[in-house]
This record gives structure tokens, sequence and C-alpha cells, in this order.
């Protein structure tokens, strides 16, 4: 059976939330779920539940990391932080899978020091899935690494196209490249390089995609420095809450406009759900030997349920093989750096 | 009278929408418009009005540049488009200002090459004001300078600062650098020399910022490279683009929600109203000799009129003159490069 660790500590209304997700996790999926954090906090939680699944433990993690800690520091220093032990449940394969909606950077540095990369792969990317009008685009890397070279956007590229493939189940996705403009001579020297790279790898790599691309449903992965794509998913995340925000105050101006929300509240309740990160679940973090998936600080009970289903999707489609093997095959073009 | 020069054959409806913005702005603003383009089509535009402007003339100019031609190349062989010869009665001081919707790459270097920088200015920054719920944040750069050294990061801060000052009367503007988090260990080797030189400035230096911080409204000035700026920018507008689409579809779900939008119109004309860029009208090009705007390819006549708007207000307020007096005062602080 797929088991996953998820971090139970992590995320801003832990442990009430991820315990809650967890629960409806392990009612949901075929899988076990072992919950590492403070076992007394984990219990008063559990505790409101009148009966634990089964399929639901606990591993005692002492110490936490706290959201602003130094990811390097505090993952060198905290050795029984719950984020360190789930990635060493992860690297010791008693499990397939870690969830957490902690410290990102704590996550991206446990997993790739204790964990480790697959193979070829020099440097983790965190790929989320982006909703478009005409489907769903992969963005990586949303911020593991701001500071990349070429060619692991091309790592990312071979990555993505195999989670689209195998995870999300679609034949030869296509690839873009995150730049100022279409043109094949936009752009700074390591994203021209990027693209030399990327067209002569072999994926179907569709050339360079702008801002607007990445909402808009047209590919199926785009990659990007970590810089870049953090800042494109947080302003995105922003304008969607403004959004909302200035719909909401205009919709109460008078009781005409009221009456007419009432009314259309069931169009206002399928807008929410087609533009909410939570039915989304967690960003993977491409590159791990073994899956690790980040989840939303702010996740809800819902989130974490959904993350924690990115999770088994990604084992039970035996995602990392795909991946190392699709490196693998590419090996011939990747030139050594 | 203030003087400004509008390209008439830029955007993608020129030139009948830079004619019809013409037209809203000669009679709404003391100034005098120049059109520059085509004669024969800015003639056959103007003459769909009854009446034309007193203050409103045209200087013909036989190219065009398209919005899909290289900048550099194309400001250097068309010496005779529209956007070229704006931009000399710029240099020539025949106008106050400059405004064009046409290609953007074109509109920065004819700025820059033609008419020149500022003293003490080494690149020019795109600036673009950004809604958001707790009021504007003028971000710079969104694409003018993709590759920027630290230094230029300060004079956008410098110059980003005067405008808030003068041109919208704002004291001590706050300054953010965009980063992807908020501590001052976070970034790249160039972002974090670009905060030690903002924060050893003299200018009000609020530290880090984030993506979502963009359209929060919280900060006046918001500095960053010209790729993530662009990239920013890109993505806000197709999630604004996205999300009316998807509310649309919603709203049209069947016969109840399709009465409750109709009650609520007059909420929704004010929502759309807020988040409209034509609103906000065009984006200085900061850091040139003389006033140059740009504004949206999809430039309404509204937005043109806007862009004219923004242009007549700079020069009004001595923007540029303020400028200079700031990146002189600053000029101990600013190293040599």
């Amino acid at each position: 059976m797929i088991k996953v660790a998820l971090d139970a500590m992590g995320g801003d209304q832990a442990p009430e939330t991820t315990v809650a997700g967890a629960i409806r996790a392990a009612r949901e999926l075929p899988i076990e779920i072992i919950m590492v954090g403070q076992r007394p906090a984990v219990e008063q939680s559990l505790a409101h539940y009148p009966k634990r699944p089964a399929n639901l433990s606990i591993v005692h993690a002492p110490d936490v990391i706290g959201m602003e800690e130094s990811p390097a520091v505090s993952v060198r220093k905290k050795r029984e932080s719950s984020i360190a032990i789930g990635v060493e449940l992860l690297a010791n394969k008693q499990v397939n899978a870690f969830v957490s909606a902690g410290n990102t950077g704590a996550v991206v540095a446990a997993s790739t020091l204790i964990a480790g990369l697959l193979p070829g792969i020099e440097r983790p990317g965190i790929a989320i899935l982006c909703p478009g009008l005409k489907g769903d685009t992969l963005l990586i890397d949303v911020g593991a690494n701001i500071n990349p070279k070429p060619l692991h956007l091309l790592q990312y590229a071979l990555m993505g196209e195999a989670y689209v493939r195998w995870v999300m189940g679609k034949q030869r996705p296509t690839i873009g490249l995150l730049n100022v403009g279409e043109e094949e001579s936009k752009g700074t020297d390591f994203i021209k390089e990027a693209y030399s790279l990327l067209e002569s790898s072999g994926v179907n790599f569709v050339g360079n995609v702008e801002g607007r691309d990445i909402f808009s449903g047209e590919f199926d992965v785009i990659v990007c420095d970590g810089f870049a794509g953090n800042v494109a998913l947080k302003t995105a995340e922003s304008i969607a809450q403004t959004m909302h925000q200035l719909l909401k105050r205009a919709l109460s101006m008078n009781l005409m406009t009221r009456l007419g929300a009432w009314l259309a509240r069931e169009a206002f309740l399928s807008f929410r759900t087609e533009v909410d990160y939570a039915e989304r679940g967690g960003a993977p973090l491409l590159g791990v030997n073994g899956v690790s998936i980040i989840a939303h600080g702010a996740s809800s009970s819902k989130a974490i349920k959904n993350a924690i289903r990115v999770a088994y999707e990604s084992v039970r489609h035996e995602l990392n093989q795909h991946m190392v093997e699709s490196i693998q095959r590419h090996s011939q073009h990747v030139p050594s750096s």
C-alpha cells in the first residue's frame, strides 16, 4: 500500500487543518498516512473526531520549523523537526511520499539534502498547476531555484513533460519557455541559452511564451527561473484575491445589486470553485528522489487532502521512474555542465 | 502651452483609436497635440469628426514600425517612421512629450538613442501604475531593461519616488524591492546588492516585497528587473481577463443567474471600471530626456486620451527637473559603475 508522510505541523492552522485534511484523505484514498509532528498536539486535534481511521498513524517529531525561519539553518539545526523527520522517512523508503504546508524553503532544503535528487537532476523545481480557460498549465519553477543554469530549465522541461504525460495522462505535452516576448531573439543571455538547449532537446518545445500565457491554458508546461516564477505566482494569487474583494464590494452597493448577487449565487459558487487553489492541492517538488509535495501555507483541510491526493497520484503513476527514464533518454542532448 | 506629440500609427486599431483619443484629449486638456503619422490615413480618420479641434495638428511620417519588428533594427532603419519622427520632435524640444501605443521596444530604443537620457541615468525604466485595494503602486521596470545592474534599480527608486511625489502629490513615498521573500537574506546576488544600495541611499526604503504586494496598494513604488516586472504585469493582465471570462460563463449558467446578473449590472459596471487599465492611461518611460509615455497596444480611445493626460501631468509638474535634482542630491550615495 502507498504510504504518505504528512507534516502535521506545517501551515498557518496546523495541526487542526492538517489533521482534518489527513482524515479526509485517509477515508477517500487507499493509502496509509503517517502524521509527523508533536504527538500531544496532533492527538489533541485528532480527539475532535469520533473515530480515527485505521490507516492513519503518528510519528513523533519534537521540533517545529517556523514559517519565517531560515531554511538552510533550520534544516541543519532542527534534525528532530517534523520536516526533517518526515523527509528522513522518505529517504529511508519507509514512506513513498512526503507532504508539507510548512516552510517551503525548508522543505526544498531538506528534500534536496536528506532525500537527495534523482540521477541526472542537478536542482529540484517546484511545479504549480495553473488553471486556464483552455486547460491547465504546469509552471516550473516557482521558487526552489532562483538562480538556475540554462541546463536546469531543460531538466524542468523533461520532468514537467513526464508529469503531464504520466500523472495527467496527456500525450506529447507542449513546452514553452517564459520570456518577455515571443520572438527567438528576445531575452537575456540565460534565456537564449535555455532556448537553444530546449530546441535541440527533442521535447515538444513550442518556443517563447509570455506572462499572459501562464493562465491561458494554451501550453501544458512552462519553464522559468524560480525568481520570475515566484513573482508571477504570487502576483496571480493577489490579483485573484483583489478582484474577489472588488467584486464583493461592488455587489453590496445597493439593494438591487445585493438581490442580483443572491439570485446569481450559484454562479459565484461555481466561479469560486474554478479559481480556488485548494481544489488543486499541492505542488510537486520535482527532481527529489522520492515524491515531495509542497502545499500552500494557508491550506484548508481540503487543500491538504488534495495535496495528499497529488502525492498518491504521483506514486501510483511511477512518476519518478518515468522522469529518470526521460532524463536518461535525453542525456545525449544534455551537455555536461 | 504644453505640446504633446502622439504616435498616430501606434496600437492595434491605429489610426482610428489614436485619432479618437487625440480629439478627446484636445477637447479636455489645455494642450497642443501633434499627431505624427501617415497624413492620408490620419486625415481619413479625422474626417469622421464634424469639427477638428484647433489645438490638433498633423506631422507627416511616411513609415510605420510594426508591432512585431525588431526594435533596434527598425529604429535604425526607419528614420521616417512615426516613432522616430515623434521622438525627434521631443529631442529637438519642439514638443514636451511623446505618447505611443506602438512597438514598446522601438519606443524605448528611439527614446534612449534619439532623445537621450537624463544626466545621471544609465537606463530608462517603464513605470506602470498598478491598482490595489489600498491605493496605487508604481512598478518599475516592466520591460525596458531586462538585465539591469543593481545601480539601475536605485535609479528607478529615485525616479519613482519623484513621480509619486510630484505627479501624484504624495509626500515621502515608500519604496520596496521585489523579491521572493521579505527577509533581507533572500534573493540572488543581484537583489542583495540592490538591497544594500537602496538601504544606504536615503530613499524611504521599506525592504523586500513580494509578487503579492504589487496589487495590494501597500507600497507606493516597487522596483524590479524588467524581466520579472514584465512577467508579473502580463500575468496580472491575463488573470484579470481570465477571471472576467470565468465569471461571465458562470453568470450565464441558467435563467436565475442571468436574472441576478442583470439586476446586479450596476455592480459589474463599477467593478469593470475599477480594474480597467484604460482608466489609468499610459506608462511613463522614466529617465528619458523629455517625457515619453508608452500606452498599451490594445488601447481604446479613452486609454489614449488618458495616456496623453499622463504626459500632460508629467510636464506640468516638471517631473524631469525634479528627477534630475533627486538624482543629483543622492549622487554622493551612488557608486560609479
